[in-house]
């Protein structure tokens, strides 16, 4: 039980770090400092890390790893639409 | 067993997906678009997925996240320095 707490707080950061980083990308419109790989490789493998972890019955990495997928994609959209 | 195959191609994606973002800040030395908040909650959020990892037993966790830490403190450090 302990150890899924850890999990929920490592998913907090992981997840709500994209937070600032697509508010700036938002508000100041510029990208350029991003890498499209990154976006890419980060969205596709948020996907899998998903699926490893309804695979593995893990709650912490099903929630964060949701909630990443759908802020990764406003990102790699973001870093499309701007370049 | 496939599970964990699973949950390597997700940690090789997420793991490397930080490789090309290193690498264009180390050429360019630009990183005014990198959110420093993301950073670091990136870099705290491994060394806590990591020790989830360890705790669950999970290997492809512990590989990626092990791997991530290293690439997120270069990372935070070239923010650092660059800002």
């Amino acid at each position: 039980m302990e150890t899924e707490y850890l999990g929920y707080a490592a998913g907090l950061l992981t997840t709500f770090a994209f937070v600032p980083q697509a508010y700036r990308m938002i508000r100041t419109r510029q990208v350029r400092d991003i890498s499209l790989s990154w976006a890419v490789a980060m969205t596709t493998g948020s996907l899998l890390w998903l699926c490893y972890g309804i695979a593995r019955e893990s709650l912490p990495m099903i929630a964060a790893n949701g909630i990443s997928l759908v802020l990764l994609s406003i990102i790699l959209a973001l870093k499309i639409r701007h370049s």
